[in-house]
């Protein structure tokens, strides 16, 4: 399984990606999900991806290749980012023609889905939700962030924390307690977790960082969750039901 | 949809359904999804219900007509609980061999899950995950608890604060915080809450309480557990990573 999150903020982006797929759980393996691509001064850019791991490799694969030529369309001369989302759609499609069938005669389900976010000098930095068929939905104030892969265990502290206004080192805890408690529930997502952060405007650096399994401040986030939800729990009277 | 949890204790048994069905986003009511059956003196049941309504109307429609034939196999002369669990097993298919073929013509999914839980006079009590083939698993030390329906907004508190060792009161409010969890994520589980809590060995008391949308103590815990979350995440700092 896999799990991934994009947070569009005031201040930036915060995105996030687990490493661990699994093809049933003898085959576990540790894969990077993150990939960014970047032009100093001009656009950053960062996708995540989950979903089958030859289709979701193949298509990286073909965006980097594309981006090699830079008279056909690619990530690096994409006038904007609605224009970078269709050409993540595009490459996605592109995959699915060549794999589509054969996968289907193997009754592989075609499964793959990404979330895009980014900055191309002369609009606001902007976070995309794209699908395996190629199509995408766009953030915006009310909601600012996506998910992909094992969803469920992580919204509700996203639903609770997370706005546009929230700052983005705040953003990251609040993503990173989102993985702890979808590793504590799903053992098929796991560290290294890859972290990107972005401030608006700033164009020239993407700021990367990937926290292993024993990193520090992983492991004080993971004990401080627990012992607040302990203390929260604590701190709620029980119901005074007679039996 | 559905969420129902069943907590086996040394205290005794907290059980909880919602009572929201829907087929589709326009077709919403609200049904009771827990049903209590008791000799007292004797032995106290609780089943809960998930999935296709008519179905699970059937099989407990089905239960409660053989209760009232005292000289076939009923819940209400099983030997103890394992032979009860075998008897909604039989109820399930049952109704199985008379609606499957029928369902299936119309493409509907033969789904139903079941938790039954109760003490007969003579053994402790004890808890059972019925499914929809009529087999079942039974909680025990290592896992004191089952959930059916919508299940993943409502783990994790569950697997950070329930043992054998818990009190029944505050295992009532842990199932609560579960049921606010998933309410505020999924719209189609929704209040009125059924709870039955019993205690080991009074054979001749079950417990229900029904929590409306407005009742005061569900009103507590949902504001105070916001409060509560919201207050563990502040007291986290957050990283140190300079971008």
């Amino acid at each position: 399984m896999t799990y991934c999150v994009g947070i569009l903020l005031n201040e930036g982006l915060v995105m996030a990606s687990d490493s661990r797929t699994n093809a049933g759980v003898d085959r576990v393996s540790t894969f990077r999900k993150m990939f960014r691509f970047r032009v100093d001064g001009e656009r950053v850019m960062c996708l995540v991806t989950a979903g089958n791991l030859s289709i979701t490799q193949a298509m990286v694969s073909k965006l980097v290749e594309d981006n090699k030529n830079a008279e056909a369309p690619n990530l690096l001369n994409a006038a904007n980012m609605f224009e970078a989302a269709q050409r993540v759609g595009d490459a996605m499609r592109a995959i699915y023609d060549r794999e589509g069938a054969y996968l289907k005669k193997h009754n592989v389900t075609f499964t793959s889905s990404f979330i895009l976010g980014g900055q191309i000098k002369g609009e606001a930095p902007r976070l995309f939700r794209i699908y395996e068929a190629g199509n995408f939905i766009e953030a915006g104030d009310d909601t600012t962030y996506f998910q992909i892969g094992e969803t469920k265990y992580g919204k509700p502290i996203l639903d609770r924390v997370v706005g546009p206004e929230t700052p983005l080192t705040e953003a990251a805890k609040c993503a990173l307690i989102s993985f702890d408690s979808t590793m504590r529930s799903n053992i098929s997502v796991g560290p290294p977790i890859d972290f990107f952060c972005y401030r608006t405007d700033s164009l020239t650096a993407a700021f990367h960082q990937r926290l292993d399994e024993d990193d520090p401040y992983l492991a004080e986030i993971r004990h401080g969750w627990g012992e607040g939800l302990k203390a929260a729990f604590n701190g709620l009277r029980a119901p005074d039901w007679k039996f």
